[in-house]
């Protein structure tokens, strides 16, 4: 890789410099040996973030899975208990780096069914807990200062602390890559905790959350209209622009507390 | 929307806003009246996207799409002079806002088949015109500063002159509706043009500007390693941390030009 700097007086200085670029690479994801999607990923985590995948997409149960293995290079096959919904398998189900709702038959099914309910789970999220977590999740990344290009989710208690960082370049995996290792720890609904992401609150990650049983979600960028309906119908906290000690509440359900 | 600010002496400080969030809603491209795939997007210019996705997808020829229309709301039809493979709507191919290769059969597929080869669309780019792209983008985006939630992309003559400038919630769709715009007016492939991205570089971009026979890329933020690798093999110039004068350069094939 070749940098550019056009800023000094005497004209462009050119420098060469190694790469150190975020790896992207496409993870098939198969359940009873019948490929069900393809996802541009960063690798590692690959077995939780199938779990995860097929948790928040509403393909299995959090109890329907037998085995999970990384079975050949950018493999990963799931046993389940019960297989898949046919139509899931028939229809192919694959997704990009940063898709998180592909693989859905209508606009009506755009809305996955939720398997827990998250407005009776209500404790107090200190503001100052709060503004402290994005600094939290970045700190715990390891990969984002050498390469710039990789987005983050972590999950917190209510007094921030951190129970699992995961790191992607696709938003949906790195939530994925989190529900997944929730899965795998018995963990699931996450009652009581907070996920911070790195990027944009977008409808999709609203929905993982919820299906992860996650009555709290803070974005250090916008969120878009219908993440915001959503998850104002859903009874979770979501809060946008989370930047120094400020932030935008754009649902609430009683949590947030001035600290 | 309720904002708090805590860096006040005195406490927090809450003020109510009015919400001014990014629209995400879905649409539904349906081809000869058959529903094909289901996008996360912001609503405008939604027939431009359906054609768009379409071509970059490799699902249509640029010659082969007979009428587009809204036929109502969210949703646009696409009559073509040839049927999509039987596999492509047997399928299903459903897209998020921010993904670009759903529905692909498997791993083997996600690299697309170029029409156009751009290896041999050699002209000069400018160092100073590649720095003044992205305040030029910024310029000519009309949500961003209000809503702080879209994506842009911007296709540009070798000269900086902007040619068609789209937003979107999705890096992918934005994309998809300047290459819609250009299947509409005739202007595909799209040789001697720069395309500038307001995010990162991934790999199902780097894809859908091939497929639109564009030979030149730039975004501001990072590309992913397949992103790189896919430009240095097609011969495209791909420039990456594109901030202030300085750039770095993963991709060039000999186009760029110190000013």
């Amino acid at each position: 890789m070749v940098r550019i700097d056009g800023s000094g007086a005497e004209g462009a200085r050119i420098v060469e410099r190694p790469d150190t670029l975020a790896v992207e690479e496409p993870l098939e994801i198969r359940a009873d040996g019948r490929p069900l999607a393809v996802t541009m990923r960063t690798p590692g985590y690959d077995v939780d973030l199938a779990l995860g995948f097929l948790l928040t997409e509403g393909l299995v149960a959090p109890d329907g899975v037998q085995e999970a293995i990384n079975c050949a290079d950018n493999v990963v096959d799931v046993t389940l208990t019960e297989p898949v919904p046919g139509d899931a398998t028939a229809r192919g189900f694959y997704v990009s780096s940063s898709c998180g709702i592909c693989g859905k038959g209508s606009i009506d099914e755009v809305r996955t069914a939720q398997r827990w309910t998250i407005a009776d789970d209500i404790f107090p999220i200190a503001t100052d807990v709060l503004v402290s977590l994005p600094d939290k999740l970045r700190a715990a990344q390891k990969t984002f200062d050498r390469t710039g290009g990789l987005h983050a989710a972590g999950l917190f208690t209510a007094d921030g602390e951190p129970l699992c960082v995961r790191e992607d370049v696709g938003r949906h995996n790195a939530v994925d890559k989190v529900v997944g290792w929730a899965l795998t720890n018995g963990r699931l609904p996450l009652r009581g905790t907070i996920l911070q992401v790195s990027g944009r609150a977008s409808f999709e990650l609203v929905q993982k959350a919820l299906m992860a049983g996650i009555p709290a979600m803070a974005a250090v960028s916008a969120p878009s209209s219908l993440a915001a309906e959503m998850a104002t119908g859903a009874g979770m906290t979501l809060v946008g622009f989370l930047r120094g000690t400020s932030f935008n509440v754009y649902a609430d359900a009683g949590r947030l507390t001035l600290s």
